[in-house]
């Protein structure tokens, strides 16, 4: 496997991840150029510093960086421009875009699907950034039969870019997404839609897990419904097997209701909830479950969060994550710190003696 | 209204929250006093200081602390024993326990509902705190018709333990919780029960958004198909409404994968679902959408975090909420600090001038 891609690399599409692409190349010394329908679009790329325009003659690599209702149709015309680059796409969902592409004559053998899990909440090319892939899943899907040192070129583009490369197929690409990314969405929604049937005072009674469970429902619609559409069928797939589950929560909740004993089809998806929850892996592949949860109240004034960080710091203990739980009423807050479960006495027993009011 | 309860309280069930409100009534000078069915609870939570044992004589507010399933009976047989005193109970659902109370015989003119929404992950009194309740909604139900002075010795009894007294009905409530807590519990369970069917390499695949919609799915089976089960018909009302859109959007999805175009029901569910996000109420009740969003991207490293806010204390703006993304392979993150929209140029503008990585 090559361990930085080689040049030129040519990126057609000059928005966000585009320009984005752009950036990280040339951050490490990669020769790009730019491509959009959009000159306004390509002219900003440039001056951002994404690339040049006027390629001549072949590029190494071609990366297709259009929404995925295009993807194919213009990874098809690059493959009859180019006749020895190897070509790739950005979209979030790989099989449609791929079978398009094929559909319309593209030269298989040197296309490669990709996906890096990065975004922003803005778009176009202003909004660029050469480190946005850093850290990221990169998808790489090398279709069957594919020559391995095109997928090779895409492992070394992503990694060149600063992303975490992770070769899949594009079935189970589209499969995973389904399940992690698409029908979180979908349910984030459904649940968000119950709110306008409430009155205010009913929305008043919520907590941190309501607002949890519906903070993607903030999400582009528009945006969304193209994803969805795109990987239409797995989700559906996804939902199908929810809404069953569904199905028997509710008529075990009716028979509840009527009398009845019997919540074992209740009990049984609320265990079954529990154990796949176990297996979201945690920072840096560490399981869910392997972080120990510190809570200290502070007051709601600039600093003072800070003032705990800066005693976790004097401690040495690492801060894996940290939640502020919203009360309401009075200007006060609890914090909740995930630290290594090795750590919970030093850090209670040094927060403590800084005077801090620890509640666990 | 009462500004403080008046004693001796009798609180019956020295459990986690029975424990806590004997410790934040004794912290505001109100006598309580303890009983429990289990001898050694009793003494753990008078050896707490929670309380009493040994009342002679009515107390003024009887508290049942005891699970849902027997909190009507607890209830009317303290309605038996004690006369002349307002009973009120803490269970997360309140028309069940009610109209259990009512059935078994209790003088319902002096029972009112109440519900602290407060908990812990612990249970038992060793693991009650005074200021459990601080700061937190603590629903007071009346019944119709009942009396408003026992209505207003459960507010203040709620306002004596910190809390923020909200009074609504019994079934108003239960509607709520059943939108904004048991709905959302199911339907987290659901979509966590979906990651058992999937292999390792799809999970490696989730973001933030999978790791928010599932966080109470980690919650414990048997107790959340008790509450589920005393709120049943209210739940499956929320569920069964979610259903029927949810059939909409796979029928859409269906529709869409068959090669036909149509996604207008699921941009219309994703449309209602933004809608519906907007209605959550942020910190100190101000709406969920009024922050924005700075993002810093740190090394994975004791302190880190904290220097950043650090420097926010130092330019003297307030941390609303503070997120941070996980992300794979390399030790470095990024983290999201939601602060109010007008302290977005002064804090970008310290904190680059400081050095941090400002990604907005």
């Amino acid at each position: 496997m090559t361990e930085a891609v080689v040049g030129p690399v040519l990126i057609v599409g000059s928005g966000l991840l585009g320009a984005s692409i752009g950036l990280a190349l040339r951050r490490a010394g990669v020769t790009t150029y730019l491509e959009d329908t959009d000159a306004e679009s390509v002219r900003i790329a440039v001056e951002r510093g994404a690339g040049e325009t006027g390629l001549a003659g072949d590029p190494r690599v071609v990366v297709v960086a259009v929404p995925p209702d295009v993807a194919g149709a213009v990874m098809a015309d690059a493959s009859r421009r180019f006749p020895s680059a190897t070509i790739t796409d950005v979209t979030s969902v790989k099989a449609d875009p791929l079978a398009s592409a094929a559909a319309l004559g593209a030269d298989m053998g040197r296309v490669v699907g990709g996906h890096p899990l990065a975004g922003r909440e803005v778009s176009g090319p202003a909004g660029a950034r050469a480190d946005l892939f850093d850290d990221r899943v990169w998808v790489v899907a090398p279709l069957p039969g594919g020559d391995p040192e095109r997928a090779a070129d895409v492992v070394a583009l992503a990694r060149t870019c600063g992303g975490v490369p992770v070769v899949m197929s594009a079935a189970d690409h589209d499969r995973a997404v389904a399940v992690t990314s698409h029908a979180p969405q979908v349910l984030s929604s459904l649940l968000a839609a119950r709110l306008l049937e409430v009155d205010d005072e009913a929305v008043a009674v919520s907590g941190q897990g309501l607002r949890d469970m519906t903070r993607i429902a903030d999400s582009d619609p528009v945006l969304w419904r193209a994803i969805l559409a795109a990987n239409a069928e797995r989700v559906a797939d996804v939902l199908t097997a929810l809404a069953e589950d569904l199905q028997r929560v509710v008529a075990d909740l009716r028979e509840r209701g009527s009398g009845r004993d019997g919540t074992s089809a209740t009990l049984e998806v609320l265990e079954r909830g529990a154990s796949g929850r176990q297996r979201i892996p945690g920072k840096h592949g560490t399981g869910a479950t392997d972080f120990a949860v510190v809570s200290v109240m502070v007051a709601d004034e600039p600093g003072q969060v800070a003032s705990v960080l800066v005693a976790m710091g004097e401690l040495g203990v690492n801060l894996e994550d940290i939640r502020i739980e919203h009360v309401l009423g009075r200007p006060s807050g609890l914090i909740d710190i995930s630290v290594r479960p090795g750590a919970v006495g030093v850090l209670e027993a040094g927060l403590r003696e800084r005077g801090f009011d620890v509640r666990s």
